[in-house]
């Protein structure tokens, strides 16, 4: 059951949230905090990248140690990556003075930072913010908190479903930021995800892991993860279902099903902010022997710049797309795959392309393309979301920093 | 001893080439041919593309068959790829062909094609262009031979050199075609190269697998190979030294480095003629544990879109080569890495970042750029060859096709 007015990070019980902005970033919004009322079990996954910012650092460490978090603070303009010892310092400090706002433990409070890395944190301003923002967090500040943390993103992300537990109605809402970098490599996305389901801390992490390979995985920043990347859950309790502890108890399907559903529109939403992205390209790779080469098939085909210039061109060269799925590391029969632009088939088997260009031709046109690889070697599938590369792309990225 | 006045793929004694047009293309050549004058034991790498074009197939069957090779016929303007059983017989077809118009025995020819693929072969024009072309080559034949190999290239590419084993003069000669993409995907590679060094092929096929890894599969043409990429050498013994049969032969070092000098000289020239390429830049990665993780984290380096796009707009950004290291799967300290351009250090140990963006720009301003990172945790190092990310790259690839 989704009701799209429901609002982002405050939309589950007991939680708040506020956006300010405190002077990290000339004049836009650039600091966050959502705030549970009651304790939350909270899962978390993060980049890869050995090059990781302070905050990955600090909240895996708190984690860790303990599982049971009230807020979060989060702010953009500066990622506090590469800054070494003295970040560290300062991702800590940050931490402290959020604890010290809201007069919680310094045990219960996350960091989470985006922006320009191997700049020292201007501290004297996360301090009179962190201040400053406490006391503001409300019911209704899912919206300044979703723009708090934009950085190169054109518009604010958020999303939020309710769902029936046990005929208890429990809902999920969160928010998202990507840098709209959809290729891979140096795009810091962030998720912030709160429910009030009762769950399990284990079972709460098996369903986060599992959601975030169907979706902010499926945007291909897993393997190129960025410093700061993290998507963080947030579970209260407050919707007072029977606590779920396994996959198998009634209603967990439900709730995962939900879960899955607002992890997999903020990763969407992230792809349809793509840097320079005029389409939007949802890829599906079916018929495989296993879950895992379906993946890879359509992680190759998503990241290869020649298939995104071609969509940008509006050009069905269906020879990039089989040619990425022959060398994305999988073993398949090319001369049994089909490829499917929408539902026009622009190869068949045996090498079959006696498709009219006109039919691909209309797909093309459009702002949101479906491509279909069925390699006929299984039933297993796998779905991706990517954008075009256009040249927008590169004016944005070749002078970033400046 | 290198003598640039040595003419390609006809330097080497009993070379003989030609190149000419025989109607694939509009107006420019598209067939050449490659003959030894005495039989030439042959050595060749391939594309690791599962879509493997019918020239692949054959080959591989022809050398695992008999090493042993006069000639060589190549076409441009279709890649005989992706087209099925049809696509095996055209390609049998061109060697039977080229085989009957030499007089030569059909397990003793090689084929490559280039080009658009999916498309049947024009059967007619190769026969008759294979028939007039045989008669016409010669000793200068090479400039012809690498003009009709060309696809998207702006110019034609070739190098020799000459060299000294046991006193005898040795030539080492080639030519090459790239589609110009350096990052990777569907860009074709071929490359012929020719020697008259008298060598076993046993340790032919070590050299030539050596320099590929120095050379081609440092321009990240490997891993992301086409479906139709391939290096063949062909070495005929008519420079007369003592046979070359181990690594530790007199002789062998100097064969082996002028064989490297010709790979690597083809390699760049490729990367010079990247799709809108408008910089050349080399990027060597060092104090490396292990030669495999040092070339890891400079194809990482070189396959960045974000890396790429800000040499395009002369950014002296650090911190994405720092993040392609990171997420190039290698384990190291970020806070002890150096990164340099030219010789200006751009970032040094425990994130110094002091640098003068003047000094940046002297180099970035520049068309051939050398990006240097130090990890400071071995002693190995690897180089790799790229170029920038330029709006002109998205022009040239969104309507290949048509």
């Amino acid at each position: 059951m989704t009701d799209h007015s429901l609002s982002g990070i405050t939309a589950a019980k007991g939680f708040l949230a506020a956006g300010i902005h405190c002077g990290i970033k000339r004049e836009k919004k650039d600091l966050a905090l959502v705030v549970s009322e009651v304790p939350a079990v909270c899962a978390g996954v993060f980049t890869r990248n050995k090059v990781a910012a302070a905050c990955v650092e600090v909240d895996k460490a708190q984690l860790a140690a303990s599982p049971s978090v009230r807020a979060i603070i989060v702010n953009s303009g500066n990622a506090n990556a590469c800054t070494g010892d003295q970040g560290m310092a300062d991702a800590w400090e940050m931490i402290d003075a959020t604890a010290a706002a809201l007069r919680f433990d310094r045990k219960e409070i996350l960091v989470s930072s985006t922006g320009v890395i191997g700049r020292a944190m201007p501290m004297e301003k996360l301090r009179s913010g962190i201040a400053a923002i406490a006391p503001t967090v409300s019911g209704d500040g899912h919206e300044a908190a979703a723009e708090a943390i934009m950085t190169t993103d054109t518009f604010s992300k958020e999303y939020a479903v309710e769902v029936m537990v046990q005929g208890v109605p429990v809902r999920i809402g969160g928010m998202s930021k990507g840098s709209g970098m959809i290729a891979p490599n140096m795009a810091t996305m962030l998720a912030f995800i709160t429910t009030d389901v009762a769950i399990s801390l284990r079972l709460l992490q098996v369903a986060v892991k599992r959601a975030t390979d169907l979706s902010f995985n499926r945007i291909t920043v897993d393997g190129d993860t960025s410093t700061n990347d993290m998507a963080i859950v947030m579970a209260n309790g407050e919707a007072h279902n029977a606590q779920l502890t396994s996959v198998d108890d009634p209603g967990y399907r439900e709730f995962f099903d939900g879960l899955v559903e607002v992890f997999v529109k903020l990763s969407k939403l992230i792809v349809l902010d793509g840097e320079g992205a005029t389409k939007f390209v949802e890829i599906c790779v079916k018929g495989v022997a296993t879950e895992e080469d379906a993946e890879k098939a359509a992680r190759s085909i998503a990241n290869s710049n020649l298939v995104k210039t071609a969509i940008h061109g509006e050009d069905a060269n269906w020879g990039r797309i089989l040619a990425a799925v022959g060398y994305s590391g999988i073993d398949f029969d090319p001369s049994k795959t089909e490829i499917f632009f929408g539902d026009v088939a622009i190869l068949k088997q045996n090498y079959g392309i006696d498709f009219s260009e006109e039919d691909a031709l209309v797909v093309l046109k459009k702002k949101e393309i479906s491509i279909t690889v069925d390699l006929h070697q299984g039933d297993q599938s796998a779905v991706f979301w990517t954008c075009d590369l256009s040249k927008e792309y590169i004016t944005i990225n070749a002078n970033y920093r400046t």
